[in-house]
């Protein structure tokens, strides 16, 4: 283990995923934001399972989830949604509120996983 | 010190604590939120003591508490309460922010602690 | 590297500063929040500065930054001074959402940085 940042996916306004410590850092947002809540839900669940892949891992390395959703009315979708999604076993910490998001977002994520380097 | 996560009280949704790296991940919000604002300020106190026990640390091992408030008209409750419950000398970093809560809920922490394995 | 916990700027409420695991947790919110949401901007990056250098270190150090905004039409002026202030290369991980917060304030950070120690 080094004391070494790693950050991939790096533009001059954020990286995609910094790593520090054997802990990977990152958010998700919907790359389509065009779609309506269950679509965005869905969408940052499959972008996180890539993230997750491309730092060779997957969800059972998932430490901490914060879920921020633009209306609490989305709940019983993510819940269902997310129930499907976290590994028997393996689910991370969760916390979810509700706040106002960038334009046309439903759900912005904010992830810490396990990861090795 | 190892790479492993470590889960405690993990149910399909999420779990109480995750572990990692000596640190501790986890979010309290009142077990009984049908009480007042107060109260269930009390509660997420008690509960985190509860929580750093399992632990096997207390209050010091505080790194940083998240406070979301359904409402900032809570904040002086929240102050003279909080002041009365961080130990002298190891206040941890704090944020408060006002959020929408899911139902009936006035208060939520999101927070980690220092932590041995 | 240690598993103390180091505590800086301690009062009886809050830590300016904690670092666990070569990990630095840190709150900004504006010294003058008498002033206008660009001066208040302007006035959380240079702190946070300010804080990177109390911690012997820089912006490349930046893991993740949690912006929260009192209105998201700060957003362009947040962006346009971010994007001068983030070293290329280095940019960390960033959430912006809008929340209510304390009296005056127009923007709060949540900070995690790599440090040593």
């Amino acid at each position: 283990m080094s004391n070494q940042v790693r950050r991939i996916g790096t533009d001059p306004r954020w990286s995609d995923i910094v790593v520090h410590q054997n802990t990977a850092y990152w958010v998700e947002v919907a790359e389509d934001p065009a779609q309506d809540p269950r679509s965005q839900i869905e969408q940052v669940f499959m972008q996180t399972d890539q993230t997750l892949a491309t730092l060779g891992t997957d969800r059972k390395a998932l430490i901490q989830v914060l879920i921020y959703l633009a209306d609490l009315a989305y709940m019983p979708t993510l819940n269902e949604l997310w129930d499907a999604w976290v590994p028997a076993g393996h689910a991370p910490v969760r916390a979810c509120v509700q706040v106002a998001l960038g334009k046309n977002l439903h759900i912005e994520l904010v992830i810490q996983a396990a990861v090795t380097g």
